[in-house]
């Protein structure tokens, strides 16, 4: 699967808002003007006005007087997050973007009681990747936002990334939980939480999906090596969503794939009531557009 | 560098001899016959005579009477491990090959503490790769023996990479201690050991090579992705050994590089008096003679 299919079904549905908190950064605002081109979206962009419009006024004047760009100016970055988040929580937008602030800033108000964007117990990251060679999205969560998860914090990253693969058409993805082996050890952690999100997936506790693990990723991902290892499972060989056990699995692969692979990706954070995205400079413009776009996609579900 | 450069170096060597623990295996067999094909070494096989000269015959009956191939009868796994491991103890054999046991046992031969080959503290895995795009070998340890590493441990796993890495003709090599960041985060040990790390080379516990971390992989080997996160760093971009910090993450990764980034790969297992060749059934017939190529490198240098 190409990710230029999810910027074609995002321009399908009717155009969503997007509200972006701290704006006034050089490459936020290049992802905005790129998603623009596409008529991907509308922005409601908070932040330093006058930063904001010079910025868009140096990289691309045509979109100054856009009518799909809205700017609310705010005093400071918190407040910037704050009232992004509040637009979201008011359905004036339906997606959230990082701009120029610190993660922690963003995430604070996200998580906040009053007018946060809280839902389930968990906001994980989910990454969607087309690798070169593969018919099939591969999902890999979490590359980045849960160090070293338990148990329960497994289950509610697989149901984060369930809800983005049915979002993107894949209907019941098969989700495999990665580890060194396929043997239960109880001195792997990870093929014991494996083998729990199994189970619970047969007992009904974790829906929509199959799950079956602990899978190495060669038998996660390829027919040819499972069969070979006479492995039998639903999952192997066909995984859609590969749940990394620790952070440095999930950053590990995901970098692997993008400078090994020559893979491309669009990532979201999942979980709150909204998608949000947090780019990163080292993201590439083609990544960022990718991420709203998945972003859209996962709103309109 | 290409793998294939490992092999023409194995062969310009004085003929070693291969010591294989258990021979009577069909793709061992496959293996011990291309590496005669390419004239790597001589064999000395233990283990059951008759299903190995079998097995010799039907694969490529012209190897049945090579004088490369001396056969020793042994009446179980157990004592084709015992006397192939006595075979490099007594200088018989210069490296050590898995046949068909598990590989516990021929590892409780490897450490018996009368004959075994027992020398540093610590056998680790270490994978030699040939990464299509990229200019040098990658090195990727321990992605197959130690499963979470403390910091002595991983100390000494780098030390048996950096003897494989000179070996091969990398005189002082770059080793990233790779973690999800590069900043030193107590909630992830895996920064804290990389800093650790990076101190004991500076302070002379480890020497001849260069440790920099943490280091997450883009930044490890991308001297881009480095530049353009402003990371100054003689390892960063360059790094030739990527220290994992777990298991999961070596695992991982190297079947990401065989599996998505389709790169060759050859390996040893590094610590012991002499290299140990433990094929699996899952190695491509190519990945074995890198491996024996690797080990005969690993030997001679």
């Amino acid at each position: 699967m190409l990710l230029d299919s999810l910027i074609d079904k995002a321009t399908q549905f009717e155009r969503m808002t997007v509200a972006v908190a701290a704006a006034e950064d050089e490459e936020v605002i290049e992802a905005i003007i790129g998603a623009l081109k596409q008529d991907l979206a509308k922005f409601l962009l908070f932040g330093d006005e006058r930063k904001i419009l010079r910025l868009i006024k140096e990289k691309s004047p045509a979109f100054e007087k856009d009518e799909r760009l809205s700017i609310v100016h705010a005093e400071s970055e918190i407040s910037a997050a704050e009232n992004a988040v509040r637009s979201v929580s008011n359905n004036e937008a339906s997606v959230l973007m990082k701009g120029n602030i610190p993660t922690a800033v963003l995430l604070k108000a996200v998580l906040n009681k009053e007018y946060g964007l809280r839902a389930g117990s968990v906001l994980s990251h989910t990454a969607v990747f087309e690798v070169p060679g593969f018919d099939r999205f591969t999902i890999i969560t979490d590359a980045g936002m849960n160090i070293a998860p338990d148990l329960e914090q497994k289950a509610q990253i697989v149901k984060n990334a369930v809800s983005i693969a049915r979002a993107i058409g894949i209907e019941n993805p098969k989700v495999a939980p990665l580890a060194a082996v396929e043997v239960i050890n109880p001195a792997m952690q990870a093929t014991m939480d494996a083998a729990a999100l199994t189970m619970m997936n047969r007992h009904g506790q974790i829906n929509g999906c199959v799950i079956d693990g602990p899978l190495a990723l060669d038998n996660a991902v390829s027919s040819l090596a499972a069969e070979h290892k006479g492995i039998k499972s639903e999952v192997a060989g066909k995984a859609d969503i590969l749940l990394v056990p620790t952070i440095e699995v999930g950053n590990t692969l995901y970098k692997s794939l993008i400078y090994f692979a020559n893979a491309k990706v669009g990532a979201v954070i999942a979980g709150a009531k909204a998608p949000i995205v947090l780019t990163s400079r080292a993201d590439s413009a083609q990544s960022k557009l990718y991420s709203l776009a998945l972003a859209i996609c996962s709103v309109s579900k």
